[in-house]
């Protein structure tokens, strides 16, 4: 009984100050995916365990909460991730031959935190853009992406960008037992050039220097031709750095502001993306606040292999960098059952102010609202006084 | 792999057209609370099982899906109704000594669906006030609750009002195992006099007419009076009956066009109300499109027994039942890295226009959007033009 408002570990209450600013932020999204042309899709929460797990890769099972379906007795998934979802709404329902624009905003769930610091309850936002293989589609994202994070708010933002395609041209023609590509990728992520030199040891010479280069291969625009001379000459490679150098320079002329940076060993999410993925940084937050990529696979499981291109974002981590914004003022009014006071209320209300009325007995409690205003009789008339 | 996309029994997608209602009425209701002066909180989908079940009756338990929490190998639940968590966030995080109105708005999940065609993932709205024993507290959540229904745009809704305290009054001094008094509440529910006749042979005779005689009490504000004579001259049942006349004769005079009923036989969620509850109905729905009431002891399970009031709706059913909004027009913009046409779709989107790219090779494409007008170049500008 005593401890039953305990919540389990790296889960909360979101109170009002935070909510309504989540509310405000996702108000302002939602708005801004709309403008480029996003339509707003709710896949639900829980779904088939093999659905969720469609397309996204070995590393999301572990991050799943599971169930069972007492109506079918099979295993259902509390979504991790809203992505697998979006595409197959995209692949099977709307089944369209176009480009689709589509954008979601809710909860999901995860076993484990990303992080010390981190609610397994993200409230994800996100936009897909399926349809397009060409850079066309990477680059609106990219500006989607940076327009979000601009409508936060957020200072200083980085853009952090890598392509998935420079591993896949470096290990092409070789054939890795998928613990051992996985161990690689680790080992790249966190650059740890021991375990890459072990890794590589027995590869062709050419790969082998290509790993061990691509730890080293991170910082500004001068990192795309440091790779065109390290990394192999393969078609993968090339169309990859030439992508990148395309969308930097596009980038550049669209968002000045936006600090630009090349990571190419990062390969959070390699499973997962077939292109150019990026990361966004801000001041206030060591890990990313937003990911996203190309991902053309990602509809496969749905019988639909259509190019994708996307990003994600946690609302309720977004919020805590983001400057406050100020409360909007609200009126006090006295409680009675006089008619003429009822309809200043509801009059006051309909023009979008908040009217708290003092139940009886309550007239000397503090507001909750910032009060700057109250409805007091004149003669007749009920009218606003400023406090 | 081909049946990837199949959703579980009772889930479903929400689509865009849909889902652009949903939101429009969502911000709709969250707006027109905000006026009240509740505050927004987000409480979070998963909690210890025991928290979730607290002060809710034992009815609740089966719609709960349960997990595990793999970080501390202790039961939790999806939540099937944000009231009890609300509830805890007042008792406990706020822990105020004043009137607190809060609302919510996210989804919940129920193991078993309500009815045949309901979702087992409602979107639920709701509001709540803490703190004011008075009937003051009641009126205001029902205008909330009507506001909600008018603001949704529905035609023809009734209200329908009963009160937990008067089968409290007539069942006063009398023992009744659990299970005799599940199966009476169910059979006035369902109006089942043989039953009812079966269950109430062994009563004082005036509890057994009491009870008789509730199935039967049900229509305008006559049956108030019908109650008077026929129910039990008991504290709880004066209290109940004279508080059900002020609150009518209040929602008679500010909503004159709501249909008022009472049913005082209905018990729904009997083991939570603790004073006047109420159902709301409209045109196109058999079902309750809202139900709410007063639950005094909500809070205790958290230690803070404090006065509540308060209602919740499916924001999925209700805009099945609201008119549709028109979707607002859109503008169609060619794609090219021109300068200045990336600033006038940029300066049209900021004013709130929704600018759809057609992305190189989709120019014979159907837009998803109505697009009504669109950016074409005259000499060195763009122009928006009609088509």
């Amino acid at each position: 009984m005593s401890s039953a408002w305990l919540l389990p570990e790296h889960i909360a209450d979101v109170l009002p100050s935070q909510a309504r600013r989540i509310e405000e932020l996702r108000r302002e999204l939602l708005d801004m995916a709309r403008g480029y042309g996003c339509e707003l899709v709710i896949p639900p929460l829980l779904e088939h365990l093999d659905s969720l797990l469609s397309g996204t890769g070995n590393g999301s099972e572990i991050k799943l909460f599971k169930l069972v379906d007492q109506l079918s007795g099979r295993s259902l998934g509390l979504r991790a991730d809203t992505t697998p979802q979006v595409a197959r709404i995209d692949a099977h329902l709307l089944n369209r031959r176009g480009v689709t624009r589509l954008c979601y905003c809710g909860p999901v769930a995860h076993t484990r935190p990303d992080g010390l610091n981190t609610s397994r309850e993200p409230l994800q936002f996100g936009v897909e853009v399926y349809g397009h293989a060409g850079l066309e589609a990477d680059l609106e994202v990219h500006e989607l992406a940076l327009d979000a994070l601009q409508r936060a708010g957020l200072r200083h933002v980085m853009l952090d960008l890598g392509d998935a395609r420079l591993l896949r041209g470096v290990l092409d023609g070789i054939e890795l037992p998928s613990a051992t590509l996985e161990a690689l990728t680790a080992a790249l992520a966190s650059k740890d050039m021991g375990v890459l030199s072990e890794l590589t040891r027995d590869m062709p010479a050419s790969s082998r220097e290509a790993l061990l280069a691509l730890p080293t291969l991170f910082g500004g625009r001068e990192v795309l031709l440091l790779a065109a001379q390290r990394l192999p000459d393969h078609p993968l490679v090339r169309a990859a750095l030439a992508d990148l150098d395309w969308l930097a320079r596009h980038l550049e002329a669209t968002h000045p502001e936006v600090q630009l940076g090349f990571d190419l060993a990062d390969l959070q999410g390699y499973a997962y993306y077939t292109g150019i993925r990026f990361a966004a940084y801000a001041a206030g937050c060591s890990d990313a606040v937003l990911r996203g990529g190309r991902y053309d696979e990602v509809g496969a499981a749905f019988g639909r292999r259509r190019p994708a291109v996307g990003f994600s974002l946690d609302l309720k981590t977004l919020v805590t960098l983001a400057p406050s914004s100020p409360l909007r003022a609200a009126v006090r009014a006295p409680w009675s059952d006089d008619a003429a006071l009822r309809r200043a209320v509801r009059a006051l209300r309909e023009q979008g102010e908040t009217v708290v009325c003092v139940l009886p007995g309550h007239e000397h409690e503090a507001d909750e609202f910032d009060c700057d205003r109250e409805l007091v009789r004149e003669h007749t008339a009920w009218v606003v006084r400023t406090l």
